[in-house]
């Protein structure tokens, strides 16, 4: 594994029911700490563009070509606009790895779809797909791989992981997504 | 010096003129390496609010209480909205450094300032306090002090450049706004 290797970590601004979109921020990072670039994208909330707003992103980057690997906090962006990781693998021809701090209710999950969406299958079957991993590195986090194996997954989350649990392009960019967004970043982490 | 001191690192978003205000973004960085938060907060195009803006950006945000010193890059946010180093140390307690790349061309700003301001010599007078040093660390960066002497100044700087001339609270503070702004950064680094 190259400790300089070029992740995208991405993280949705945080909004309001009543906003028809809200923003999503990526950051590359070398090797998970040095700050390379920062971009800028919009989602619908609770629509069905997420997967494409995350291809587009890396297709229209100039760090597209540097680019190995994609992370994304959480399984959705913008509500239950789902991530399908493996359409972004397909498409980009980039690993996608999903991390979350709590483990997902999947049973809460599809009941809120199911209530909420007619095309709840369709949402389920994309949020359904991977296997989620739980990755103990002082703090555990839960995890997807795409395109990638887990020995590789997690060398790459150990050496982008600098302090807590959280990745640090997901880390920065839940911090700049928070920050633009309210004024002040809110940590989790 | 403490390597671990906290800085706040601010730039502003790039603007068009038939914009009123434009968003400036400060970065909280632990020994300059660290992203710890971010901050956002906007001012009057060629306005004269940029000093107040980042005072209060301080006196707001969580992190007050651990700041050690202020990076601002360039000598006014928002066009002509000079900033007043010396106003903002007063009210904040906080050394402030003002960093650019190119050393400023004081005629031509001069001029830009009789041009288009009835308070030209106001603007005049703040943009001139304090002394321009020419800081050489392989590459130069031309800079003022605040509250804060030559040698302290420069043990700063250097402690939070990283890779070519550009402290890293400044240079990650311009990737934010640009690219929040633009939908990607564009360096100068």
């Amino acid at each position: 594994m190259k400790k300089e290797i070029r992740i995208l970590g991405i993280d949705d601004m945080p909004f309001s029911f009543n906003d028809e979109k809200t923003g999503i921020v990526g950051v590359v990072m070398r090797g998970g700490i040095y700050l390379e670039g920062v971009l800028k994208s919009e989602v619908e909330i609770d629509g069905r563009d997420a997967s494409d707003a995350i291809i587009n992103m890396v297709k229209n980057s100039r760090h597209a070509g540097q680019l190995k690997i994609i992370m994304v906090d959480g399984i959705a962006l913008g509500g239950f606009n789902v991530i399908d990781g493996e359409k972004i693998y397909n498409e980009t021809n980039l690993p996608v790895i999903t991390v979350t701090r709590e483990k997902p209710n999947m049973e809460k999950i599809e009941d809120a779809l199911k209530k909420h969406f007619d095309d709840w299958k369709e949402r389920l079957e994309i949020i359904n797909k991977g296997e989620m991993h739980e990755i103990k590195l002082g703090y555990t986090i839960y995890s997807k791989f795409f395109g990638i194996d887990e020995k590789k997954a997690k060398e790459i989350i150990k050496l982008a992981t600098v302090r807590g649990a959280i990745p640090e392009p997901i880390r920065i960019a839940h911090l700049i997504a928070t920050g633009i967004k309210k004024g002040e970043s809110k940590g989790r982490c």
